[in-house]
């Protein structure tokens, strides 16, 4: 088990110890040499552990996350504008992508022996980890925001966590956490052990397309943790020599709240917090995120871009993956299918370029307001032979 | 494609287009010949479609159903009372184990050149239906009863089916559209193309095993069409060569509805309809199952039995499932663990034994009412530290 840490930025190693932020004050990631990694052709291991040289622990608790389907989805190419793939992240174990992060965290809590893990969370991070946690026999405390919903925490309270709503500023909570003394391992959303977990969907989409590459993943960024982690993924593929021309990453937000794209768009080495306004996208409506300026490095580094869509747009794509590819997901997972329309309505991306956009999480464990009445009719059982061909015979 | 059915029972062939019944009156499915099928290694095709050899389509749209993970929930053997394996079906694109025989059904309405697909159901399997029709590009219609919550409702309208609530009875309803005469290809629940797809749920647990062979599958039952499919699947698989003693088929009903455990139990050969009460387990509560007396066959033949089980029974399963596996599961689901529990105190079921308990669906699309104030905690941002160690030290 390799604890040891380095900065992307200015190149300082550090430990797991020694906290989760470099002393210039960039988030550290695990240093792994990758020199000698190869495609783990007929290995068995499930899931995402079949990457297990390549991460800090080689296995965990609880079902495997990992293995989700990459779906050429050809009936979109056409709307969106390029030939799109979609790695369908909302078929882990608890609905989201972030399962692969946990697992890794809640194994390394495992394998150090000690008790208790804990994260922050607006939805998804939460319940995975409670579900993990539960896998395990850890104590698991986790800590939201007070205007979280409270269907969500029911979902997340069927796994027995320690829930704590917490009044105060989400970033600060998340920066707290971090600081804390304590017997908590607290596996926030950039922390070096789930960045470790989140790159694995990377080594998964340039696996399935090896020795090939595509031109473009689109991603959804909130904290930025997961854009650190495909990022890495890229760069450690290049060690390994298994790719030479990384694909472009392109990192999508609401337009509501969008500090990374606005720090791109000025131009700007640095993102710096901004005052989010509200969005339907609420999983990524991130105002100060911890790995921002990482994220930025990395677009640069890929020749990729920040960009950000509107309600309207999600909401457009929302639809067209529920009514065309039959996907129902989660608002966040659909801005960034909006940001790819975007980008090839803009010419950044070009029509015969392949590109896989990484759907986040599923669309079932939300509810929408949607008027059934008017979407629904109520018919007599006699009356159900005239029904049928009315609507046929349209 | 094949198109040639047979009846379990008599013996008799017919043709997809003849009927979705046999003249006696017994439920027909596809008659493969499996003398030559081999576990298909190094086949790249996706989830079930590795089966395609043995099914009578060899592709379908959208993303590929199956392939889900097979779980040793080595954590739950003490409780359970056995060597428990979970196959977790909630982990499939719609989350129930429903979209192996819709991807069939639609696979087939694409094949044929025809524009209509239908369903009748009370929540997973219209879901699903909705959700591959729109990724075909199929129209579809489906119709549920009366009751049926709105939440289910908007799941659905989201891939913009046309949506019947039918006023009258269910089992009606579900014969009433088979005799249709219509351009719409009704895949209900025990129809030979549905039960083709539900097989392939069979076909992965015994190839993971292979060339051991668990001692037993456990499943909830409804109408008995995935029964009826994981039955066929051990006939071919047997015909193949590929197993000698197949695994003891246990099928679990809820108490308050329980028609096929009813006849077991009472030694008939025939199920007969029974007046079914309330229970959590909506989704299975079948009060006459169109495949009951194939399911019953089904049982008889393995060495299996038909069995029931209260709701607390279930509502204790899931919550062993979320706490002690991280897995959220749908009340039908819990009912199989119940089941398997319920059988391993009688005796029925050894220790040592390899059971393979089929989770159908995921607990994340319902919502269940539990008081969440009760089960979280509002606090200061300020007091952080504090309220931490008041659990940690607790």
């Amino acid at each position: 088990m390799t604890t040891s840490l380095r900065c992307y930025d200015c190149g300082r190693t550090a430990t797991l110890e020694d906290g989760k932020r470099c002393v210039c004050g960039e988030p550290l990631w695990f240093d792994v040499d990758a020199a000698n990694f190869e495609w783990p052709d007929g290995d068995t291991a499930e899931g995402m552990w079949r990457y297990r040289d390549v991460l800090p622990v080689s296995s965990g608790p609880g079902v495997a996350p990992g293995g989700t389907p990459l779906h050429r989805a050809e009936g979109l190419d056409a709307d969106v504008g390029c030939r799109l793939s979609v790695k369908v992240e909302g078929q882990n174990p608890t609905g989201s992508f972030k399962d692969r992060g946990t697992a890794v965290g809640v194994g390394y809590v495992l394998e150090a022996g000690t008790d208790w893990i804990g994260t922050v969370s607006h939805g998804n991070m939460a319940l995975s980890t409670s579900a993990y946690a539960a896998a395990a026999g850890l104590d698991c405390a986790v800590f939201v925001p007070t205007d979280t919903p409270a269907e969500r925490l029911e979902l997340m309270a069927r796994h027995e966590p320690h829930i704590f709503r917490v009044e105060g500023h989400y970033g600060q909570l998340y920066a707290d956490t971090l600081a804390l003394e304590t017997d908590v391992r607290f596996v926030n959303s950039d922390t070096p052990l789930r960045v470790a977990g989140q790159k694995t969907v990377a080594y998964e989409i340039l696996e399935a397309f090896a020795p090939d590459v595509p031109d473009a993943i689109a991603l959804p960024v909130s904290s930025g943790g997961q854009a650190s982690g495909v990022w890495k993924a890229l760069r450690e593929l290049e060690t390994a020599g298994l790719i030479d021309d990384p694909p472009r990453l392109y990192v999508v937000q609401a337009a509501a709240c969008d500090p990374i794209a606005t720090a791109f768009r000025e131009g700007r080495d640095e993102v710096t917090p901004v005052d989010g306004g509200d969005t339907i996208a609420v999983s990524i409506a991130n105002s100060d995120p911890p790995s921002g300026t990482r994220t930025l490095a990395a677009v640069r580094d890929t020749g990729g871009a920040a960009v950000s869509v509107t309600d309207d747009e999600t909401r457009d794509a929302m639809a067209l993956l529920a009514t065309t590819a039959g996907l129902s997901v989660e608002p966040s997972s659909a801005v960034a299918l909006a940001g790819v329309r975007a980008l090839a309505r803009d010419g950044e991306i070009d029509a015969d370029e392949e590109v896989v956009t990484i759907l986040t999480g599923s669309g079932y464990k939300e509810r929408f307001d949607t008027d059934v009445d008017a979407r629904t009719r109520t018919i007599a059982l006699e009356a159900l032979a005239d029904e049928v061909e009315s609507v046929v015979d349209r």
